[in-house]
């Protein structure tokens, strides 16, 4: 039986070999957030369908608000926070799940004193995000404390 | 835009609406193992190609010793343990990373006074384990240490 099975060691939410990126090349979307890529983007890791990566957003920052057509399983591993889902606001703790579903408006913020750290799952084919204009966030979202939550 | 997105909340390594399960419904070949499913079985969850699940071996426990095609993607989220992956053991603890890949042998121990609980990701669609009898372990398995830990 062919065996490319591995273990990658943790410490302090550091994974051994796994390298810590900026979270997009674009950065004036998002604010403080770092991302790991642990497992199904190495090339002998392509037996995986799906991506797991480590998402760690600072105290104050936040992630893009943003939809796309691929869902989301995310699970909170470091920290505390909230999440805009489409038109409502969700306060997050540790081990927290989170299911995003295709097209919802999403965006993390760690703004309860603490870092917020997440694993994310995706498939490994999907589609690439949209960040919505002021037309389409007026239409998609009514909640007016949403919409002072929202950072762009 | 449609949205059945939503957040599971957690506490003690347990969450809303999710029961806690026998990881198998053949008892015979594990111990003290449970199963949560987080995310991924659900009807409103289908959307995901992958399931989600929380697995937690009681101190003293052990999965099944098995393969099957489909590769897992595993997080330790509680505790420490040894895993064995085809002819090796690794040492477990938290926030370390597993990758089985297709066709490796594997099963978990929470053989360090404590238990140990990962989450792990595989493929909706996916063949089912098959456990091995006493000659596939002898022609895959040459390590005497593994051979003495496996439990079957």
């Amino acid at each position: 039986m062919a065996n490319n099975s591995k273990v990658i060691k943790s410490s302090a939410y550091q994974w051994d070999s796994v390298p810590r990126k900026d979270y997009k090349d674009d950065r004036s979307c998002y604010k403080g957030v770092h991302r790991y890529a642990l497992l199904g983007e190495q090339e002998d890791e392509q037996q995986l369908n799906f991506q797991t990566r480590y998402f760690e957003v600072e105290e104050g920052g936040y992630t893009s608000f943003e939809y796309h057509r691929h869902p989301h399983s995310v699970i909170i591993i470091r920290g505390s926070g909230t999440v805009i889902l489409g038109d409502s606001l969700h306060d997050l703790g540790l081990h927290d799940v989170v299911f995003i579903s295709p097209d919802t408006l999403h965006q993390f913020h760690a703004d309860k004193g603490d870092p917020l750290g997440f694993i994310c799952v995706v498939d490994r084919y999907r589609d690439r995000p949209t960040l919505p204009d002021i037309d389409e966030i007026n239409q998609a979202i009514t909640s007016e404390k949403v919409k002072e939550k929202i950072r762009r």
